[in-house]
């Protein structure tokens, strides 16, 4: 596998599996990382990840259960391109179909009501809000400029089958906004989980998961710390990373969501 | 100061307040004492308690940080009484004005718009979802019978000044309903803080803060844990029993709600 100018070669840590990621672009952080243990796919399962960037969720998800179908769908052609490098570099073209388009006509592009799953780590910033950065792909990962948040709802619950599930993560800020575009659009949250940088410190990251037509009782998950103290992480940081369920997660994995 | 049948007499360790409770009827819960944490106020400001029962929230938030005037509603006759007993007992006369009446009427009995904080821990639970209570005042302080969160929000909503607060504690599983009401009725949610029994299980309870008109920015301040092991309080749990504010909270306290 032949790499271009400006990329590098990553390990995932899960069955072998690399990823091409270009630092200079946009390399993939903890948000996927967290967003990959939180949901959940059955063999077999036909999931879509709306502005998949690298690949990472996809990969991800198939390294630790083969995947039926993953759509990644990625707006822009070079990541788009790149994406569909790294699947092949891991053999993972039966898994995961990398599609390049646009997220907010992802229903039309990829059909109506056909996924169990759809996942998507979208940009967490409104579009006119803080600095946007010069490189279109790293500003689009940032920021709400090729998409919005009520775009990835809309889309995610169009996608999805009734009982589908939808995985999100984002800042915890946007919650209300992301609840109330849920109810809009007919998913029915089912499962919050907080990640906190430090046990005694707010919240960095939400991951929330809903259910189309689900009228589930909300659950909020034990949070998740990611640092013991400055530099060292918690041992459940590091079962996340590799992937060995705990207890709390193997129930999780019962559940029908 | 006689106590009636059933009654008896608890100490709120703050500044020697005592409470009176009949434990056929309600005695607080662990939920009060989180509530009366998580709420800010400042000496000489105006606050209202929304179905006050004991008159246990601006009891503990009097002992803290001798209030302007709290006035706590209640419907309750009986219970209405035994709060005002309480307040004279501790000599709150001049901070504290139990008032009897209807929560679904509060901004018409208490005026609009002149309130610098609201409190409430409402009912948990819909009317009609599980078993109900025979016992009255019990049944109305568990099931949305007297009043609904519906009715909790509107009211505090026109009971609060602009960019007056409003605290509440609930059921985690109402959180979206919650944020429907605050935003239908012109509160931005400002603070949320999960309270989890044991570090790896989901959340039992939610403070919620928002502030009238407010467009604050939504902090997931980091969670409480209960229990360090079965029967074993947590040293954080011990320091919100005892009021010693740390490190976090005394920051919290410095914030504007």
């Amino acid at each position: 596998m032949e790499l271009f100018p400006g990329e590098r070669l990553d390990d995932l840590n899960r069955r072998g599996y690399k990823i091409i990621q270009n630092p200079k672009k946009f390399c993939f952080g903890v948000d996927a990382a967290f967003l990959a243990w939180f949901a959940d796919i059955a063999p077999g399962e036909q999931a879509a990840d709306l502005g998949t960037g690298t690949g990472v969720i996809p990969l991800l998800m198939d390294a630790r259960n083969a995947c039926g179908t993953y759509v990644g769908l990625e707006i822009m052609p070079d990541m788009a391109a790149m994406a569909a490098r790294s699947v092949a570099l891991n053999h993972a073209e039966d898994h995961i179909r990398i599609v390049q388009g646009d997220l907010r006509e992802a229903s039309a592009l990829l059909g109506r009501g056909v996924f169990d799953v759809v996942t998507s780590n979208p940009p967490y910033m409104p579009a006119n809000r803080g600095l946007t950065n010069p490189d279109p792909e790293k500003a689009a990962a940032r920021h709400e400029i090729l998409c919005t948040l009520d775009d990835v709802v809309r889309e995610s619950a169009r996608l999805l089958k009734p009982r589908g599930r939808f995985y999100l993560v984002h800042r915890p800020a946007r919650l209300p906004g992301i609840l109330e575009r849920m109810s809009a659009y007919g998913l029915g949250p089912a499962r919050l989980c907080f990640i906190h940088p430090f046990a005694d410190k707010e919240a960095s990251l939400v991951l929330v998961s809903a259910v189309k037509g689900g009228h589930d009782i909300l659950k909020t998950e034990a949070p998740v710390v990611i640092y013991e103290r400055p530099g060292v992480y918690t041992e459940q940081l590091l079962s996340i990373y590799n992937e060995e369920k705990s207890g709390e997660n193997a129930e999780k994995s019962g559940n029908a969501y």
